[in-house]
């Protein structure tokens, strides 16, 4: 937790960004974060096309009101359900007919980023959720040369996962079960502790192995709300791997982070990084900032280390002006 | 441990090697290990030379014996005490007017190197010993055309802690502390109880931390022989880091591992890459093998993905004939 | 696991005891243990008071062909869902009339502890089921002098937090989160991965701690199957407890045990003292025998020490001749 | 750590303590305490009797300034190196003979002690330093009626081991190993880093083990400073024991708590208790204190639980007027 001068330093500001707070929508963001809202936010007097245009009227006014050249847009919301058939909204058109036509099983996290998308706002998805990965927004961004990136910031365990994936798989030690545990008090925990919500958070987490490690055998993550932890995230992996002539092994390791802390840094990185793209005029999927992520959308490379390789190398190659990428340091 | 049935199938193949043992030398090996040698093997009934020219006879006996077109050497004796002043020893006829002038203070696994290398058998150091890392072997090496490489086999700890280390540096997280204790069962960690002894295999633990956390606060290592865990090796590492607004965090592991079922299959490829380097003529110091080793002598890349590429990069090459390597994965 | 040559001397003995398994009943053992039995043993071909009938004529039997003076029942089966209402079979006489009325809402456990007390049987419930626990049996084994207790072996996690729960309580530090992750691969962990088996289990487990610490916060407890650790059961818990002016701590640990190697002498000490137990004449509830249970019936002390102490005063007591110096507390 | 608004509540009275502070010595503290002290403190102009006289005046205008009817006086400094040969001071008369004849070996915290119990004061002993331990001063206690008790406060690793060391015993599960790795960062760490300073502590903490399983093998405890830690320490405890037909299986854990706000609440209950005692006229050692130290001087009894009961007893019989049911084991 910052410390007491930290936070009378920015008391005033704080106070100030209080008064930019819009009441936004919790379409489909299940019935814990209904529960948290008092039932609001539901949208039952509006239409999904009305709600829309008051997102991207919000955008608007926010951005003249603090006299701003560009927004950029991250979704920090808690977790929602996963979208059912997310296939039918594959195209941009298939889309924007499920907006006009009042389609209510559209997902908050998907209004918001085509809201932004389409007033030409980056987006990043730092949450599960659906966000701007469907189909049809991937379609939008791409064509209207909107950069964007999702999903979910690698903030925690999985940050570790995979940096620790890569050594199982470089020393063909086999991981037979990967089983995480994390427990966590803030009101992210108090919503995935709803199964719904917690189905598309599991999935986000387990995915990273499955990426690195294509033969694990037994592979869950289990998320508890602790509430005495408050903004406190624990996570408790234990791995057992075999190695030469079947020989049965174990890592296990506690990672106790400060979720906040450890998101803050990566949201304000990812701001800059993708206006500095959208400067540059490129477009759709950022894929270098995969690191960021525990699913990045459109890359297959889950090992962490590869990861930041890939977004030195963007950044070198924009700043030396295209040299290719660092040679591995040997004598 | 392997279980009966395996032991069982290769009883046969033990016994005959046990007739191939050969009385080595001990010299320098520090006061542990002369114990546990009973005294024996301090060669104080013959010159340094001496005992080079019996190391020498024994290599090419054994070659010759069991009908081998090629010998490749392996250190996997227990941990020397470090060399004082090594530059002393920094050119090849520095080195070989030590052994003719009898210079009592060559430590045996630089014997054994030199004796491999000037009968131009391929030769790996799996310990923090001297070994052919000496800048007299080194220089021998590369004249003459023999692949080398070193120190001390990257089996454990220090393979989660090169897997881990480029996490904290790529994310900008400050380790302030990271304390490594180790325990185990085996002659490894009797001998490692002296301090002498420990002194070289410490600071080749430390030395991953240092290259790629080079503001790393507190790293120390501890390692303490435990007997009831025989063969096994426990590791427990406590990793203070600081992140975003001063956060304190941390993260700990355990690994429990199995010392030999570990090394030995690092020990078997490195034979099998040293054996295919000298057919190719490929001498001198093979920093492509850097991910074996906790000290990889002659290379400054400590991250484990980084040097799991290098040895990549190396295999695809020779397989495919030169193409450059693998880029990183995106849509 | 025992070792091959243990098993080797034991062989014999162990194909004898194959011969004297019979068909047992499966009724109300939940989905899970229905499915592992093929749909088998459900009883549908047979009344519950033939199904007791039964169960009595194995003993018999059991008891005829080894010709043995005395018979002790121990229930290890895997864990059964929690009866509803458990309060309908509170005396002797409900509990005979269910059984003659063929009320298929009775639990296995409760038929075989029934069985095993209406021969004059001692019986020992190893397990969370509810086996002689049920008021009606406990009435029965009270009224004709036969010794019992349960419930749930104490063999892992939750006697590690018998030993600890005391430490926070007598130091005044409170327990805001207890949080513990089991993970298992036998049989037992297969069925508790159904819900409704789980929930007997988990409660059991969670009924320690409160018994110990009436102020305890968050106090959960999660058990996952991890097929790779076959029977081995490793437990990681978290304590997040607060000490003086507030100051937040923290404890954790992490037990690895074989299942089958904690319960094993535990189950042979039982049945060496229920049967002297019911030499001496001392029938119904065997309160000094709470240290082997993790909710031992009719014992409010759920400390480890103070429930090892009441075990070593019955000993001593009857040993010595001496009067016990601290009754046990019991109902 | 307390909070800032809890600092700032008592900053008044922190800041009128430091008046309060007298000039101390530091014989016989070992270097790094010397070193500390700038090498002041080591009484080189002035005999061992001048240095007792001085304590026992500071002890006396402390009292009188303060306007207080009693002073309690509590070993809270760095610990000591061990004494050699503890037993020349034996009797009171051979300690007084060592004051009166100048003999330079007395430690620190013995001149303390002594000055507090000529003095009529109770004292008590925090630290595994000799403090009122030795024979002659337990002697003076007893003679003079003045109640004292030692040593060194189980405030954290120590007490874990206090509570789980009897689960073992109890359950007759072989303990093979029993590594204990602490980290901490205050000034006791840094007096900790020398090795004469370690050897009592080290010492004091292997005792209790050692006092719990008779047979229990390798027993180690190591300490290192790691400043980022501060106030902070960490003990990993790894336990590899056997048992049912020699299984071997593991319990590890680890213990995360403030060095300062776990010994505060302990002093204040020794003050509190030992005034008390000192009121009711009870002299000498006060065995009923056991479970606040580490090596409770005279008593044999290790386990927490039976140490907890201890006070109990102690409390209850003066409370309620009734006799203690158990005596504690004592000299």
């Amino acid at each position: 937790m910052p410390d007491r001068e930290t936070i009378d330093a920015v008391r005033d500001d704080l106070a100030a960004i209080d008064d930019r707070i819009e009441r936004g929508t919790a379409l489909n963001c299940g019935d814990r974060v209904a529960d948290l809202a008092d039932g609001e936010l539901l949208e039952d007097d509006r239409t999904v096309g009305e709600t829309v245009e008051r997102l991207r009227a919000d955008y608007e006014r926010f951005r003249r009101e603090n006299d701003l050249d560009e927004v950029v847009v991250v979704n920090v919301a808690s977790t929602e359900p996963p979208v059912d058939d997310p296939e039918r909204y594959d195209s941009r058109d298939a889309f924007e007919a499920a907006v006009a036509d009042d389609d209510r099983d559209l997902p908050a996290s998907a209004l918001y980023a085509y809201a932004a998308l389409a007033e030409g706002h980056p987006y990043a998805n730092f949450t599960p959720s659906a966000g701007s990965s469907l189909g049809g927004l991937r379609g939008l961004a791409a064509a209207e040369g909107v950069p964007h990136m999702g999903n979910d910031g690698k903030t925690g365990e999985s940050l570790v996962k995979a940096a620790l994936g890569p050594m199982f798989a470089g020393r063909n030690l086999r991981v037979r079960s990967w089983e995480g545990h994390n427990i966590l008090g803030n009101t992210d925990g108090r919503v995935l502790e709803d199964e719904a919500n917690k189905a598309g958070k599991v999935e986000s987490k387990g995915d990273i192995l499955d990426g690195i490690l294509p033969d694990v055998g037994h592979n869950r993550v289990r998320i508890d709300y602790a509430p005495s932890l408050s903004d406190w995230k624990t996570a408790w992996d234990y791995v057992h791997f075999e190695g030469f002539l079947g020989t049965e092994m174990t890592l296990q390791f506690t990672w106790e982070g400060s979720d906040s802390a450890l998101a803050a840094p990566l949201v304000l990185d990812l701001v800059r990084l993708l206006a500095e793209a959208d400067r540059r005029g490129e477009g759709g999927l950022q894929t270098h900032l995969a690191s960021f992520f525990k699913a990045p959308v459109g890359v297959d490379e889950h090992g962490l280390s590869r990861q930041f390789d890939m977004l030195d190398e963007y950044v070198d190659a924009r700043v030396r002006g295209g040299d290719p990428p660092r040679p591995p340091s040997a004598e």
